[in-house]
Order: structure tokens, then sequence, then C-alpha cells
């Protein structure tokens, strides 16, 4: 199939290599080139503009950094919009806002294209090798479309619903969940340290019983060991997805005072120098510092 | 080995069975005799007082509801203390508070006996299986006696510490984290249903994804579903552990912004009805109801 | 003084009256003209536009209900930027977000006009008789001209800062405290009512003691009765300024774990029915509900 | 008349000699004795046991610290109760909890005693001034007996209800309401100054407008220069009293999320160092930290 393939961050940039090697023809576009040459030497197209990259696709992949970028690369004189031909589909898989993916599937609707959110849950190192968790929302006849090749990307892909949105909610959800854990495991860990128990010891004897789930593991030792970096997933991102979610929430009309604790300790984090070179985990420091248990001030 | 067994609820007495099936002849007491009887059945002797089957005992396991239940068997004149020999082990499985079980040791230390603390993850079959977590702590000298019986009760035997409570207070982080996750899944299930995403889609999706821990999967249909009956672990029970985690946390002066969530969360569902013949999961009502979603008001 | 005054809703109705009782000469707009009449009626020019109600001031005063309605009356063809003259003065009294007020005062700036944020506390009442609550911010020219006119409207006028915006923040912060103490009131009736405590005589004896600040002796009858009608400060503006609040405290870094309790509380009084014909005092329905003493479910 | 009055620390002494210059004879006890000496000196008998200052009493005052001090006074072979006399009336004035308070109804009525619990607002100026507010509750034929003894002790004096513990409830609710000021001041202050507002300057503005009850004006100056000394109002004592609201609202069942937010600022300002020497409005330390505003790390 011919497919258009916008943003090659670590993501996306695997993702497009496994649309590649499964034999689609790939027309890729980066707003910084130099991230789509290891790509065209795997044998694909490089755009000079997203709108280019669009051109001539069935459909087009977004996969990008927020919901400003994913404006940006959508809508424009350049954008993938002005560059798709009728009836071709976007299938956007970034973690943007609810309103942002309601928007972008009105338009997309108003311009006779079809649009599909399909978020996703993993690391780059799932993505390349196809264990994505896949979810994902739109009408059934670009779902149809969009199937196939989403079973391409990931271990499984779940259908969350007809209106895009919903995909983008569940990704939301998914991300809220995971800072809850941290938060958890934040306080966990300084209660456990002030009472004398090693909270390495602790997440071990934790994760090897009922709570072994994969944030458990990934996040536990880190906050554990007050190592907060290097960004798996940086902080401001996830403080983002905080917003995100906090702003779905209220939209709905549906408080939810876990993500506002959340909210708290990203604010609180942040003004003690945790930024953008920091993991997610660092929220932890929060919890720690309350007890008096923080390595770093 | 010559073993007492206090305490033949679902748990104790699975456990009690497995002691006598590893070959140990054991001497149970229950305060209500009629539960005592398979296990005489199977081979074990019954005591009519819990200190009557302490007497001949190297070790005395106990496994019972709550900390007076704990004080009840072990103090007093027919209590497992009157009746234990100079050097015999008391080996405590009951999830209690950290003050209880530093009062614990420390009696049992002045009067010449071991006491180690052993709390258990993991529900009824899991114990009949000998699928239990197990977290010890205590003396040396004094878990050298224990392990060997723990590894008879379960699929694996963590050492926590030195003092028996940091043992109860594992247990009780551990209790603490499940009550988050349940929290999690309301205020999850509450927001994707107002979105229109079907809660048990979402509840299958997550779990399908990173949130594959048991307590994801055993709590995640029962909110969804808003199914919070039968009480595999009762709400006031729950509660209970709730306020042992903040006691616990208070002495050793850390702030658990989660718990005191969920203290206020189990105050109003308890005040909305919810109470010893529900779940712990009704705790996630209070998070469906503020969005207006739950099906009982 | 020549001076032009948008927004004639029970408050900028009552300034305006003062202003022109005063001896300024008044031309007046309301974006329905009905509400002008009374004004005219007392002597005052009416505009039928925002810009012609601008064109011969000196000092233009703003008095609407919301960012999305000073952004109208302001900016736009028909609006007072367009009709002011160089030199002149904007006073912006409205209930808006900081950074409204920051992107107002750049735009004022670079069109070479004043502008000087002064916002209010107090209700119609205390309007009507210059008794409110001033706190202006702006630059030191603009306030020399806006003090005088300030003084005709309330009884104490308070210098916050230089920067417009910080007024706006100082609003915000009020209205957050206001919201706090309805809270708080909501809980207190809630334990005393469950105490056997009338909750009207609480409310008495409290304010009678230290807690005599008006919110306390306005708020607390309501909340006591659970009569949250009529809307005196209704329910969904009070929400928009939670909104803003923690939208400015998010700019600055600042954690306010009691607005995020509260934005929590509007979201679940928001499902229950609450809205636009209730009071902020409906908000203490939460707090009443959630220990099963709540009249309406 | 003859009164006996025990516990002579600033308030009781305060109100002791106010009873004495009302004319009436007193006998008095101090666990420390030095401090009775003033009252000796102003005509009081001073008892060497509590029991010895209730003999002939009609009324005995008691005036402690907490629980365990009033429990220790008025029980035991030289407690008050053991030196009474059938059908006097004990008036206890201690911030106590709720439980105890049921505790000692349940015990003096048992013992033919009466017992009424009248609670204060106010600081050892107001005690001295005859100007503090007062709270009782008790039986009629008690409260007859004890309201003309406490209008000489304050400015005012309201009828709670006819179980002595219902007067402690609202002192414990009064002193929860000072918490919530203080943690709002503290939030308030800090979004204040990091946007460049000086937090006095807010203090001032908010306490000459609607903010204008004593608390504010007391706590907002120390507030906002972060002055948390002297300990007017003791850090551990305010920390003592939230733990009492918790547990009163618990046994209630009643959720009150502002209690458990300044229960968890209570212990993070305590894990940062501030204790006895502190005063209760080094809680806002938590929130100016949190936005790393705070002078004290």
């Amino acid at each position: 199939m011919q497919i258009g393939f916008i943003g090659l961050g670590s993501m996306g940039a695997a993702m497009a290599r496994n649309l590649l090697e499964s034999g689609h023809d790939l027309c890729v576009f980066n707003r910084s080139p130099v991230r789509a040459e290891p790509l065209r030497n795997a044998g694909a197209t490089v755009a000079a503009r997203a709108a280019q990259a669009a051109h001539s696709a069935e459909v087009v992949f977004t996969m990008v950094a927020d919901d400003a970028a994913l404006e940006s690369v959508t809508f424009g004189e350049m954008g993938i919009v002005a560059g798709m031909q009728p009836g071709a589909l976007h299938i956007s898989m970034s973690t943007i806002g609810v309103a942002t993916a309601q928007d972008l599937a009105a338009k997309h609707r108003a311009a006779g294209l079809g649009f599909v959110s399909a978020t996703v849950f993993g690391r780059p190192d799932s993505a390349a090798q196809r264990k994505l968790f896949i979810m994902a929302a739109g009408a059934d006849e670009h779902l149809r479309v969009a199937l196939p090749l989403l079973e391409e990307l990931g271990q499984s892909v779940g259908i969350v619903g007809v209106d895009p949105w919903q995909a983008n909610l569940v990704k939301l959800i998914g991300n809220f969940m995971l800072t809850v854990i941290v938060e958890t495991l934040g306080e966990a860990c300084a209660v456990a340290g002030k009472g004398g128990v090693d909270p390495m010891r602790l997440v071990e004897l934790l994760t090897n019983a009922p709570f072994n789930a994969p944030p458990y593991k990934i996040y536990g030792p880190s906050i554990a060991a007050q190592r907060f970096q290097p960004a798996g997933f940086a902080l401001p991102l996830a403080q983002k997805d905080n917003r995100l979610m906090l702003a779905a929430a209220e939209a709905l009309g549906v408080a939810l005072p876990l993500a506002s604790l959340v909210h708290d300790r990203f604010l609180a984090v942040r003004s003690q120098g945790f930024g953008s070179e920091h993991d997610l985990s660092a929220l932890a420091h929060a919890a720690l510092a309350d007890a008096g248990m923080a390595r770093r001030a």
C-alpha cells in the first residue's frame, strides 16, 4: 500500500521501518530532515513537506510530539490535509487531547477525508519489535482500512469505539494510571524507607508478588534508587498528558481526585528544579521530600 | 515438627492443612470450634484453649482477623504465651498494625519467646495451592526456624528485615497499593463511561496492555460492572487496613496523600450504605457517584 | 471627566450610576441595550457600539462577565481599542484570567493606550453604596489617572503592583479563598450534623466567635440550611474562577491543593445537577452528600 | 461559690484569677506547683492533690493540656472524681477528643457526679480580659449551674447540646477551620509571591477586604513573613487537635478531605524539622516549599 508517514521520533521511526519491512511503499516526512535519512537508506521516499508525503498515499500516519505539532503538520498550506486525495485516511497515533482529536475528526470529515485515532502503549523498543498495544477508534469503514496496518505494528489492536477521540481518551486514562503508580511507589518507598525497610527490597518483594505489571517493574527500581535520569518518559511530557487528562475529564464533567493530586505533584517537583532531562519517575520526589527522605532537596 | 496453629478462617485452615500434609504434628485451635473439625478428621489434634495448642509446640502459628483477636489469643490466662515453652517461636501471619506488632515482639522477648511476623499476599485458593507470597521479618535465629516452614506455605518467602513489625509494614503497604488501584479503576471507569467508552471494554484493553497485574484483573471487571458483591476482601476489613497504614505512617512521620484520599473514600461509601457484605471494590462507587455514573445512589 | 462605561450588569450599572452622580460625563454601552435605559434617564449618553462609547473618553471602564466578553468588547472593528484616542486609559474591572490580562496589557501598550486592572470585592449592593474593596495594578502614570475615579466607587483602593494582571491574580486568590470557606463550612456542617449538633447552631456559634468574616456569615446559614438558591454568585461563574485560578497557578508553577480539591467538588456537584440557577454555596453539597447528610441526592 | 480549679497554664491561670476576682472561693491545683503561687498570693487555697482541690467544691473546673492529662487528674486515687462530693459538677474546658469526653461523661454519671464540657475560643489575653467565646454542652440541670460561672469567664456562652462531647466536637471543628485558614494563606502567599505580589501586601489587602476575621489577621502576617515563632499555638498541639478531629469524624462516618489534607501537611512540615517551638502557622511552610518559595528548606 502507498503510505505517508509523518513524524520520525524514536517511536515513529520504528513504526515506519516496520511498515517498510512489511512491504509497503513509504513516503516519509520529519520536521528535522536528518532523522529521515536511515529510512531513505532502507527504501523510503523522503518528502520535503508533509503535504508531499500525503500526496499519493492511501493512508497517512502521524506520530508527533503534541497537539500543536499535529495541528501544524495536518493543516496549513503544506499540511497533509492539503496534500491528501479525497477518500484517503489519516491514522493519528500521537498522544493528544480529546478536544484536539474532536476538532481533527470534524475537519477531516468536512474535507472528505477519513480519520482514525490509534493510540499506543509501549516504548521505542516495543515499537521496534512490533509489540505495541494499540487502541483504535473511528468509523467502521475507516477501521476496516486501518486495522490490517495497525496489526503490523503491535501485538494487539483493540477497538475502543466509533469516535476517534475515544482512543485518545483511553490513552490519556492509561497515562493517568501510570502517573498514579509512580505516586504510589513514591509514597510506598517513603514510608518503607523511614521504617528501615530498604525501598529497593520493598520494590523487589512487591513486584515479585501481585504488583508485577510492567509499570511497577519499570518505575519501582528508579524510584527506590531515586535515580530519575535518563528521561525515558520525560517529566514535562507526562505533565502535559496529565493536563490533557484533566481537561478531558472536566469537559466530560468527571472529577479525578487522583489526577488532581498528581497535577499538584508535577507542579511541586517542577518547582524543585526537575525538568525535561528528568523522567516521569521524578514525580515521586515529592512524596519522598515530604517525608524528609529525598536525596536531593 | 510439633506445631500449634491458631485461627482457622479460610486462610488459616488452608495453611494448617498444608502443614499437616507436609507431615507435621498439628495441634489447632479456633475460637469457633466447628471450623476445627475438618482438620481433626485430617489428623490434627484440636485444643480447647489457645494455650493448650501452644503447649508442646516448637512453633505456634497465628492467623486471625485483627489486632484485637491476636492480642486475645496471645495474652491472658489461656493465651498462647501462657502455654508456650521457653525458646518456642510464635509466627504471626495476621494483617495487624505496626504498633501491635512492636508490642507483641517486645512482650515475647521479655517472656523468653521467639517472635516472627510473616505476612502474606494471596487469597484462600492461593493458600490452598501453596502459592502465597510471604514476607517475613525477625531476628536471624528465629527466621532460621521459620523459613523452612513458611516455604511449605507459599511460592516465595522474602525477608524484609530484622524487626518483625517491618513485615507488617510491608503488608500494609501492599494493601494500601491495592486500594489505590481500586480508586484508580473507579476514576478510570467513571471518565471512560461518561465518554461513551464501555468501562468493561476499557478494563479489557488496559489489562491486556501494561496494566496486567492481578489486582487490575481481579478488581477491574467488578468495578466496570459495579458488581460489589460477594465480599472477597470485605470493605470494612480493607478500611481497617487503611486505618492501620495511616497510623503506621503517622508514627513514622510520613504523609501518604493517596492513603488519605482512600480514607475519605471509605468513609463516603460507608455512609452510602456499603458495608461488610460488600467487597473492597465498592470503594470505587465514590468516584462513579461523583461523576453521576453510579448505578446505586 | 469624559468616561466610557462598557458592561451594565448589576455590578457595572451600579458603578456607572455612581460615576454619573459624581458629575462625570458618561457614554455607556451594553450588549443588551435595554439595560442602558435607566442610565440614559439618569443623564448618560447611550452608545450603539463599544467603540463609540470609547470615542471621546479619557477613561473607559469595562465590567463584563468573562474573558471572552472582555475580548469581544475590546478588540474587533467595533471594540473600544478601535474607538479610543491615543493616550486614553482602559480600566478593566472584570474578573478575568491572568493570561488574558497579560495579553490585554500588551495589546494596549502596542496601541499606545493605557491599561489598568482594577478588580473588586463586593456584591451589587456594596457597589451601589460605593462600598467596594478595589485592588488596582498598573503603571504609575496610569494609576495616577485611575485612582481618583476608583475612589469614587469603593471604600478602599489598594495598589497591588505595576503589572495589571497582578490585580487579577489577587482577585482570583480572593475568590479561591471564598470557595475554600464554602468547602470548609460544608465539611463542618456535615460532621456537626452527623454528631447531632444543628448545623445552623454551629454556624451561629462560629460566626459569633472568631469566624466572623462576611463570607462565613453569608455562606454559613445557606449551607447549614442546604438552601442553595437564589444564585448570588452563580455556581458556574465561581467554577470558571476556580479554573482561572488553577491556570494562573500552573503558569506560575504553584501547586494549590485546596484549589484542586474545590475543582473536583465543582465537577461533582455539577454532575449532581447543580447549575447556573444555584449559588456557589451548592459546592457544599458534595461534603454533605459524602456524609449521607444531603437533603437532595 | 466553692470552686476547685485544676490546671494553671496560661489559659487556666487567667480564668482562675477571674473567678477569684468575681468573689468565689478557689482551691487550685497544678501539677507543677510553682504556677499556683501567684494565685495563692491573690487569695486562693493551693491543694497538693487534685482530689483535695475537688473535696469541698460545688464545681470543679479543669483546663489541662490534653486527653491524657485530663484523665490523669480526673481518675485515680488522687483524682478529682475521688475527691468530689455527690452531686458536684465537673466543668471540663480542655480541648480533648470526642471519645474521651464520652467516656468522662459516662463515668461521672456512674459516680453520681455532674459533667459539662465548656470549650473556649480565645488566647490567654482574651481569657484575662473575660473575652473568651465559650461553647457549653451538658444536661440542663448541670448547665443551669455552669452558665453563670462561664459567663464570668467570657464574652459569650453558647449552648451546643445536651451531650457534653458535642461542645468538644464544636471546638475541634473550630480548630479544624483554623488550620484550613492557615493552609489557605500558605497557598495564597505562595502563588502571590511567585507572581511578584508581596505576600504581606496581599494579606493586608485581603484582611482589609472580606477576609477580616481574626484568624486571617493573626496568621496572615506571620505566614507572609514566614515567621513561625514564637509558638502562640504550638504546632504539635494543633496537630493533635487535627488527629482528634479526624478520629471524631471517622467515628461519626464523615469524610473531611480538608482535614486529611491538613493532616498530610502537618506530617510534611514535622519531617522538615518544625516542632514544638514553632507555631501552627508553620503549617504554611509546606505550600511555600512546594512552590519553591520557602525561606528555610
